[in-house]
This record gives C-alpha cells, structure tokens and sequence, in this order.
C-alpha cells in the first residue's frame, strides 16, 4: 500500500499552518470569496442527510476540512476530525450571566482601516468578518449576544491562537504564585530542551514570543520547519517510513539556533512552538496536563455552562498553541474574570499579580522589529496581544478572526468567534479593531 | 511510502472487534491476567509524564489501545484516541440524585455460576469483575456508589455496546409515537438497503436482532466480514489503494444472505451492525445523528451532569452500535427513567409503550437459538436484554463488563463500568447476576 504525504497535508494543516500568522498583506483579498452570507455552513448544507451526499461532506482527509468555505462548518466540529481532551467544567451548575441588552450597539458606526470604505456600523463588519459567534459585556452584563453560521450557544467554536492566552495565563498565575521562576533557562526545567534553541531562552523570552530559532515557513520547501511541525503534531497513523518527531515535545528538541545568528530577547516573533515549550513547562513544574490544570484552576471554577477541549497529538500531548474549542459565553467569562483583576464572584481565580504582569506588556523595541502595521506601538506579553491605545485594551487572538478584546476604561470584554476566508488578522483588523473603539465609547456614553 | 494493513488492525480492533460477542467461553481463562488491583491503571501508571516514558504510553496506533492491561486505562479516555460527536447535556442545571448509602451491601454474599468458589462478598465481586464504576440506586436512590481504577465522577467510560439500549431505546419511542413502523421493510424506509441483506428484514427484526445474514467472525481470514467492518468503521486516513466501504452505512450495502439460508425472524444472532442500521432508520425518520437525538430526547432531559459523547466513522456518523461514552451517574439517571416507565420528574421523557415494549420481551424461541448458558430463557427486545427472571430483570449489556441491570421488583437499577481482561460477559456474569439478585434480595428485606 501507499500513502502519499499529499494527502496527508491537509489533514494536519489546519493544525500548525493555520496558526501562524504573517505581518504583511501579501495574500489575495477576501473579494472572491463566498459572502459570510452566501459561506453560511446551513445554506452550503454541509454534512446535511444520512449520509450527506459527497458533494456536501466534510471529511478528514478526503477534503480539506479546513479550507475555506468547508472551514465555516469545521471550526465548529474539531472534535469530529481530531483526537481530544477534555477541559472540564465539573459537575456543579452554572452560573448565568447577567443581561442588560443593548439595541443600540447594531447602528453603532466605525471608519475601517485602510480601504475605500468610509462608514461601516457595527451590524455590517459582523458580516464583513464573518462572524460566527459576538458577545459583548459591558460592567459584567452581557449587551450583546448573536450567534451565525455553524455555532449555537449550546456549541463550541475553535479558539485558534487564543488557546496561547490562556497557557499564558496559566504560566502567569504560576509565575505570580512563585512555583514558576520566569528568569530561569528553560534547559533547567525541561533538560530534555538542552539541546534545542528554546534550552538556552529564559522562561519570559518563551512567554513574551522573544525567542530566536530557526523555524522556516517556506510552505514550498517540503524540509521546512513548519512541515516538520505539521508532521510531528499529527495523531493519525504514521507511515511506517517516517523517521521525524512524534508529538510536539520531540518536534521542540529538534529546533536549531536562529541560522542569523538573533539572539534570544531581541525580537518579537509571533511562533507557535514557544507556546509549545509554554505547555510542557507547565505541565512539568504543575504536575498537570495544561487541560487538566486549565479545568482546576480556571473552567471548573468559572461557572462554566459547557466542557471546552483541546486537540492533541499522537502521544496525547494537547495542543498548547492552539488546540481549544469552547463556548462563547464561556470565553466571556473568562475574558470578565481577567477585566475583574482576576477576581470572580468574591474568589481571586486568578492573582491579581498576572494580570497586571500582562497588562503591564511586554518589550515596545522587541514587538516593533515584528512590523505589524496595524499594532503599531503595541506589545506581546503572557500570550497576550497588548495594543497600548488609549484604552489600554489587550486581546487574546488567533487566526480567522477569534478574538477576545477586553478594554478596561470601557469596562468592556467583546468575544467573537468568526470564520474568515483568509486567516490573517491583518485582512479582518480593518473592520474589527476600530468597530471595537467606536462600541467602547458608545457604551462608555450611555 | 509504505502502509501495512497490520499497523491499522490494531487501531479499529477496539471499534468492532471487541464489540462482538460469543456465546461460548472458548477463551482463556482470566487467571493468569493480572489482577484488578495489579492491573489499576494508576498503578501501571499509563501516560503519566510529560511525555509519558515510551514504556507508559499508551497511543493509536504504537500500541495496541485497547487490549489488557492497556484497556483499563483506554475505557476512559476513548476521545483521546478517536474523532468524537458530542450529545450535549444542554446548558442548564444538574439534577442531583437523592442519597441513601447502605454500608451493608459490601458484605452481601452469593454463591458464583459454575466454578468452585462457594461464596463470595458484593465487594469482593467487584474486584473480581475488574470494576471502574459502581452505581446502586434503589428507589430512585443512591445506595452504593465507588469508582475504581481511570474512572472517577468526572470522567466517562466507554459504555460499549450498552450504546445499543439508547439506538434501541429511541426507536421504541419513534415506534411508539406512531413515527417509525416497526412492520415496515428496511428497504422502504432506506432505499439504499435494497441491495443488502437487511433490505428484506423488518424494523423490529432489526430491532431484535433476528435478521439472517452474513457476516464472518473468522478473525484468521482476513477477508471476513467483521474485517471489513472494522475498515469500514475506521475514522482514521486511508491508504491510496483502500477500495472497500467507508463508513457503517456503505459496509451495510455491502452485506449479503445468510450462506446457509437462514431467513429473517428465526433465530437470535446477536450482531452489531443491526444497531448501526438501527442507527440509519431513526436517524433518516427523525432527521437527526443519533447524538443529536439522544441529546434533545433523553440526554437534554435528564438533568445529566456531563455530557455524552460517541465515537465516528470516517464520514461523521455515531457509532450506534458501540460508540457511547459517558458518566456513570448519568447512566443512573437513563437506568431509573426507564425503571420508572419513562417518566422522570413529572414528564414522560419516554412513552410508557416504549418501555413496555421493551419490558414486555422479544421472542424465546429465536433467543433459543443462540444457546446463551447465563441467559437461558431470555430474550432480546428493542435492543436489550431481557432474563426472564423471577423479578422480571432486563439489561443492557457491552463487553468487559458493561452493564445497566432494571430488577422493577426490587426496584433497583445497578450500572456497572468495567474493564474485564476478556471481552465476552459469559466470563463476568458468574459473578455477576446472582451478585445482582443477591443485593436485590438484600434491599427488599430492609
């Protein structure tokens, strides 16, 4: 028999590929596409009847479950594709969020970045962007709630790169509760890293993205690091010739130093295998699978109204940089949690210490050298995007539009879940970062 | 590159294979496995590390998942192995069980079916039938309660083919509510079948499990039937030159006659993929996966404290005949409504016909047939087990040990999760059923 590493490619693409990110627009523009509309996984009737006709299913690998518009539907069903683990919310109720609904929020009106477009409202830039899941909170109550395309409240949406913020904030609130030395080399908590490029990084440099490797993205060179990643991070059946890494922590210990000679500390570099390296290191100091570790510490504690999961890899390893699918009001909660300091419902889940570490940011020299155009002045920090507007808002991102964006001077916490054609924020932040400001200072003013 | 059949065995084994059943014990006894206490996955210390020493790992395909002593770890963790569909337990509030713990039923003693062993303890039993979860309610309370080994309150565990109770459980209620004819051909409701053995068979006979037709068990010809199932069944990549059926619903085209003409409606055989076709009916009556159906009548309903979840074939579909994994107060809950009629809490989740149906048995004669040592003068109604005992005890009944035992005399549900080095229950209910009728007979005396 023989199996070709053609049809294994997009099986594990939208593990890694789909979760780096690029500065430059480089990519086509999203004109061409299906509308938001016209992608809507019901209108596709994507793995409708049984069994769906061909022509509407969604398999792994026959089709490429996670390009677009395919994806719109998948990012809602991750669990049906990979292996998983569960994040669990326990057994105990929970507990509702309050609701003071806004109907002004709809004609809300914004000027986008860029572009021709002189005047979006808030209404609009949901189905610019795609938007599978909004909610806003505002004080604690939610404003604003509208669910599209595949997701439901009772469903979970993939969290992409947002899974890194809460490793991140895991590795904060060990950092800030002192059984996390964040100025210790990385070679001295996991000395399997020794010979890596990530040994000889301290913990911060990991947790700040300030990391120097090599870790090619020439989606041309089939020897590129991030297909090396891919294949690594793969839980299917391997071939029985395949002699690379099994798991993301083998691929971590094949990483060799920054063929340019960077030291670490210099630059930001926005790359998946630091979170990675994140996850085994709090795995290792906690005792605890960052699933299990996120359930005690966080899910099992916020009153969460459904279980959240994570992928893994074929050692069962759960992907730390990107791997979560949860509920939307689960991820406000979350997001309120860390608006409140860290403190929820008269308990302090969260140190109050790692939450003003990750407001406090990271290095402005290191993020400038990565070039973002639209974060310009901004910062990374705990797996945390830092803008350093006036707000002093701060996110948690990942690829095709998921954002938590909490801004604490509006007292405001906006969750979206969405499925852009594109995966690159720099195409969706037009339409999204400036409609973030405009309901900030709507809500501000009522 | 290269991809023997012999590296994917391992992976669907645990699918099908060890979900088939045999009537006689031709197997090796279970002395000379370790024992429960030995085999106790936290004493093995399976996937503990990070990662896990390859010693420990327990991975799909390296290793063979679900084979003992591996299985006793693997029964809880099936979603960490295999694509997964969730059945929501909605976003409301648990319903707790009342409590009434016993601390008598440990010392009930019984005398074991067969063997030599005179007289054995209810907590001796347990530890005999390889028990991860123990479950005792009586009326409608919890007497007994202890989780053993990978299971703890939190966790789910594989329930086997107990999956069949709920597909045959939702089809007595279509049937009931007038939405599925039991009398209809197979091939009126789905076209598809006309070409199958099963095209000519009645619902009910489906239902039953008294349709004739072939399917190899002969694990040595590698190309028998329950080979071809296991492929068909599998989620996991193909190789390039694959040519049989992908999925439960293309493998049950593809069966034929019985070879020695046996027709539909004579005799017993039970045999999973009658529950995957079960599966098809009520899924194309009802519109909905079989998730989607036991969620929003049953498990949506019931106050469940966790969701379910079912393992996939390669084109999305539950595994209706073995594919359900979940909580074992969950199980107690689903045990009790059916106990109580199909009322719970004031509403009728289930027709009280369905349950009569079921309760009300299949034929004698048919189950005969399959010479069943254990479970001689049963019967199989609706995709249960029916003992014809002196206090009118049904059943349903997975491999390793599974069970959800309704004694309506003594008003006692028992759910056991178990994970028995041997697959076949002739092995387990020696020390089993009259352990059952031991502690019934304990509860209506107090």
């Amino acid at each position: 028999m023989s199996y070709s590493i053609s049809r294994l490619v997009p099986l594990v693409a939208g593990t890694a590929l789909g979760l780096s990110a690029m500065v430059t627009d480089v990519h086509a523009q999203a004109d061409g596409f299906l509308s938001a509309q016209e992608s809507d996984p019901r209108v596709m009737g994507w793995m409708e009847g049984f069994p769906p006709p061909p022509e509407l299913r969604i398999t792994n690998p026959d089709s490429v479950f996670f390009s677009f518009p395919r994806m719109r539907w998948s990012v809602c069903h991750l669990r049906e594709f990979l292996p998983t683990e569960q994040v669990s919310r326990g057994l105990g109720a929970p507990t509702p969020l309050e609701y003071a609904l806004d109907d002004g929020i709809d004609a809300v009106t914004f000027r986008p970045l860029r572009g021709d477009v002189e005047e979006m409202t808030w209404e609009e830039s949901l189905w610019a962007n795609y938007t599978d899941g909004i909610l806003i909170l505002h004080r604690g109550r939610i404003v604003y709630e509208r669910y599209f395309g595949c997701l439901e409240e009772a469903g979970q949406h993939a969290a992409m790169s947002m899974t890194k913020s809460f490793t991140g904030t895991l590795a904060e609130m060990l950092v800030a509760e002192g059984t996390l030395d964040d100025t210790a080399l990385v070679q001295d908590i996991i000395p399997e890293l020794e010979v890596s490029a990530f040994g000889s990084a301290t913990v911060r440099q990991v947790m700040d993205m300030t990391t120097a490797f090599e870790f090619s993205e020439d989606y041309g060179d089939p020897n590129a690091a991030i297909w090396v990643y891919n294949a690594a991070a793969s839980p299917f059946p391997r071939a029985a010739d395949y002699t690379g890494p099994n798991g993301y922590f083998e691929f971590l210990q094949t990483v060799g130093p920054d063929p340019d000679g960077l030291e670490h500390g210099v630059e930001f570099h926005y790359r998946t295998p630091n979170s990675d390296v994140l996850g085994w290191i709090i795995s290792r100091v906690s005792g605890m699978e960052v699933t299990e570790l996120l359930s005690e510490r966080i899910w099992s504690r916020m009153g969460a109204e459904q279980d959240a999961y994570m992928t893994v890899d074929g050692v069962g390893t759960p992907f730390a940089g990107g791997g979560l699918s949860a509920g939307l009001r689960d991820l406000g909660r979350f997001g309120q949690i860390v608006l409140n300091g860290g403190e929820w419902q008269g308990e302090q889940l969260i140190p109050a210490a790692a939450i003003d570490s990750i407001r406090g940011g990271g290095s402005l020299e290191a993020f400038a050298a990565a070039g973002y155009a639209d974060l310009a002045g901004g910062s990374y920090r705990g797996q945390w995007w830092i803008f350093n507007n006036a707000h002093g808002a701060f996110a948690a991102r990942g690829v095709h539009g998921q954002t938590i964006y909490i801004d604490p001077t509006a007292e405001m916490v906006i969750v979206r879940f969405a499925s852009y054609p594109i995966a690159f924020n720099s195409r969706i932040d037009p339409t999204s970062l400036p409609a973030y400001q405009a309901v900030a200072e709507y809500l501000m003013a009522q």
